[in-house]
């Protein structure tokens, strides 16, 4: 089984980042505990993170068909990137959008998700535990599907 | 550790319910499936179901000092009960929303949660599995707490 | 043919409350109308009313696989009970929703039914008149469905 | 006792409309039901359908002294035709709206009635019962006024 | 100089309408005031009144190159009648839009006009007044333009 | 007969100001034309002018007991200024607002009169000759109350 | 004199709630200290608390026609539930609304209440203070009115 | 193949009407440039123009079954005609909605159309040309359904 | 002890305006009967009111470090008046609004006031008492802080 | 004579995505189809497709100069890149926006588009065949322009 | 050259108001510290400060034609003073709008000026030093213009 | 000392862009004019444009630790790029926004910067101005942190 996972903007910029919402680890250590939970469940992992919308676009596009499901932390293209909802809308793998923080809980722009409107479902506001969640979650209903 | 589960209204007549939202599991067997868990982890779980907002916010307030975390499924009361809300603000412990369909993706009243906005965090729309990953988020989340 | 009617909060003072928008009869007086019709029509009529909410989930769930079509006044739950609405959503029988007065020519907040999006029909406006009329209309639709 | 029938635009093409929403009877099959119940009641009744606003006006100022009430489903001019609905305002003889379908459940537009706030009651979702059971409450609003 | 009047719906049941918003004067008898003041400014007068959006805009159409000037009081069509609004655009001659009642002191719909804002100007609330205000007002604005 | 005139804020300014809305015509000027209308009228006329809200809600409480009626341009005040509208609100000889441009073509903010809907009515879009005519409908209206 | 003294939901638990807006008192303080005021005043009080909105639309009802006054402090309910409105609505005796915070400058979903539009004042921002001047306002009015 | 082409109020006085938008041609020359066309394309062309919404939905219903596309250039209607807009989503043959002018760069009133909908498709701003793509554009379409 | 009252726009005028809303006490009684009360619990008073938005700012900012507490009734003021807000904003002072009316069942631009979100509290509704509630109030809240 | 022309984001998956919408022809099919016609009407034709914004903003400058005309499909651009818009409305040559599906008639954020307020006009719904239509269009617009 | 300065309404408690957003300078501090400025850029200052809504308008109608240039910082009346906008707008000479605090990061109805629209430009968010940058601003505009 | 200085999308442009509003000098123009006023000043000056969100974004991260203040003009990304403004938002050094134009009195979608709400400050309206004002006002802020 192959899972992807996408770092939205800013995301390469974790551990400096307003610590109260993000935590203190680094986008590299994060990746690492994925990986290492990836490997227990056999699952192997590829990661990817960038500042430009039509990078994601292009690999969403990438691994749609090459992969078994994709977790996503869209950062801010969350609440206004109808071009990744597009090219995520056209994915028939299943897809997770994770957030570090409770993005319903902070600024107004942040409470609307346009993006998981076209997603199997959410986590947020479980910090870098979000991820391992979505891990578990996505092997579930990947398993489901195959079933 | 002990840990309380909340589902809201209506959600007693899960498995007889819209089966494309909620699944075909009944209630007995997602606590079941639950309570499973829960044994595994060394958790004591205590589940309780109401269609009476007031029997919930009983409970809230009584389990409120003596629970370490709260799962609750406020079922369509997530859309318009501020007194549950003041209930949940008012607990200390962490709490984790959960949703087993995603309601960003079905009829305009749902996407807006009114009680997320005082909860830790979220999980939407991974069905019976949502409740399983709720489990292990809070257990992590009330460790760290308490590590 | 078993038909069942619910009487939503403040119903019980009809005839004690604003007689300008909902007439003169006392609950008791429109119930005994309902069930001279309901004889002559051959109908088995269960009537309740409640202030609770809960109470009123807890009825519709109870009843949804023994009656054969419902009636209920949801007074003011009418406006923001979207628990009431998800189990009338998940009633298979016909039920139709009756307003004494024409709720859309009053204060702004009762010119939105958030029920009657999950019913067969509405009737409003009408008075008394309008649960007679609801009863002949149900005992059609009924008959129609199964025809 | 004298009642008037209006039926608004694109009425005239029932029975070949989206039955979904508007059932398999004709305008002309409607009209004679209602006759035929008319007839029973012992009431006179003038039917009239037209696509055009100003036609519908001419013919409610006109009946609006020699009718005792009426029966108007305005089609889409439920929506907007405000000169209907001042039309409407300025009779004394008792009013009740009808629509085939249940216009709370459809297109967005449809739930908005703005001629209902100038009618006594409405009867919605029904299907051609609906104008039937209009026949019924009008009768008897028409003979409590007289009473 | 030759200056048109025109009555939008229901104008024509003036004097049976509430009385508190339209007083007392019948159509006919406010075309007799109007054409009086007019023989006396030495302005030749034309009126007509029709319940038919399309007639408005034929008649818009004809006299928009024979007339001095328009006066109209579109009743309920002020609120959503674009295509009167687009042919009174058209007319190169002054346009007054005349109000019988004070329309921003009333219902919501009928504080705005989307006729006015292509008219050179309004009266409303002056009664019968503001027809012979208009007429005058009228006078001024052609003489004015012609001079 | 006595009428008082208000000019709002800035209209001391009128001839200078922008001449496609306001015309060419300075205060005194549009005052003295007013004021030769009222001798021939036989009506006794006080104008003020202020920029001030306090000191055109001090005249008007002042007047409002010894005029017969009020003419008031509340320029710029008549989109927020609910202190002026209480103060004529509280006076109970009739108010006709006069506005020079068509205040329903331009600015958004400038379509919403506050003032307007405690008046009689209002004229607008006339320029200068709107004041005339408001003088003549304001003695009508004062003439009707008294006769 | 009999006075009602209504507490909705999570108000039981006021003296552990966030004192910041609600200060140090517990509930049995607040109505101990009203009760000592109330004798002094030789006023009966009876109080009362619940979480469900039906229980105190049941002892509204109740208490409807053998109190002289109610002070209500609803809790949420003040934003939503339009069933405790229309209880309210349905009362004769005056009734004041209580908040011990100042809702207008909290969380925007508190700055709008329901309830307080039937009735006759509100009382907010001033703690417990505020109750017992509800008291001696309430007082006020039954004696104005009986007077 | 039948075509049927449908212009709305006020299009009769293009040639007349504001250049800017409208364009110098007259409503026969473009009649007159459609048939030459059609000719060429071996399409049997009916054209209509009425400035009456009841007339327009007449003709809709007629030739709903015994054409097989239609144009249409509602005009104004394009903004509040419900009626129109019912009566082109009963029709089964495509319809391609034409304006002369890009109405998305006009006034806000134009940038909503609530008929395009329920059409196939819309070509706007491109003048008297989109009539003419329209038509190749209907061709298309048909030969498609047919195909 | 000193306490300042403010009055805004039209309250001297009180007595006269309309007496369902604003009683039949003039502004020299309301204040005489506040002295009273005031003398009896050893507050020094200083009153004042004016239609002038400048003139209450100025008053604010004189007494804000004289005074130990404020009670303001900012009449129409309440609603619009940000510059009299932030003058209330940079008092230390404690600071209670008092309406006479419940402007929660009034005309929808009362129901928004935007000064009580910079105030301690607000007391409406209670006419004439409810200044005398504020002064006790306020004397509670004063002792409060300095306790 | 040269045109240029652009697909937005996710137009280099067509043929693969939702095919109810966007038909079965691929990117590469298109752009032969169109090319092909291109050549009959003696055009240059310059094709491009990017996921990302600034590569199309870019290209919008790099051809402004040399281009005779640009025919563009945002894609999900459409509804929020203000960017693309600003390079657009620096063009001088002529503009046609082209959407495959009929973007009226899908989800709410896909009923405005905020690229074609710049652009002289578009096609929408008519699948491959808008983008020959627009060919066809712009050919013209541009002959016009030079004529 | 000359040049205007306007403080608004509060500004002179600068020093004594919030310093998180005003700074600890005084009026008279930021005026001297203006005025050595512009001694050194050779610009005769006059500056003013005012609560009156009232006197700010008569100084910008005074200074219109005698000054080169404005400052402004209208204080609250930013948000809805539409007299002061209008004499601004009257105003030939440049125009430019200054706040101490970034007004964008703060209140809601902060971050809407009605003033900056009829306004040159704008400094916000920069301090005292906003204003030394406005007088270097406006020096250029008048120089350019004059140039 | 080090400053960076950031164009947004279509700003390369400028020269050739809509002179009304972005006057006639190009970018080259700009960045000379700046580093000439930098080194005057002893500032080290770093610009950049692009029209690449992600471009804008990279560069906001690298800078972010090694300089000492930013200007950005972020064009059109000023209204929809929460990306950008998350990556502002993540800076510690002093940054202020700078807009050619005066965005309060164009289109509606440019009155709205969702980036300065995490700047220092704006400088808008006062052209290429503006930017050297920026250089002097972030100068001055940072010599004041540091200070």
């Amino acid at each position: 089984m192959k899972i992807s996972v996408i770092h939205g903007p800013n995301l390469n910029r974790l551990g400096y980042r307003d610590k109260k919402y993000y935590g203190t680890n680094t986008l590299p250590e994060i990746n690492k505990t994925l990986e290492e939970k990836a490997i227990k469940m056999n699952i192997e992992l590829e990661t990817m993170q960038s500042n430009y919308e039509g990078e994601i676009i292009d690999f969403i596009q990438r691994v749609a068909e090459e992969t078994d499901g994709i977790i996503i932390n869209p950062g801010a293209f969350t609440h206004y990137s109808y071009a990744i909802r597009d090219a995520l809308a056209d994915c028939t793998v299943p897809v997770i959008e994770v957030h570090l923080s409770n993005i319903y809980s902070r600024e107004d722009f942040r409470t609307k998700s346009i993006t998981v409107e076209v997603c199997n479902g959410q986590i947020a506001g479980l910090g870098i535990q979000g991820y391992l969640l979505a891990l578990e979650g996505l092997d579930f209903l990947i398993k489901q599907n195959k079933g």
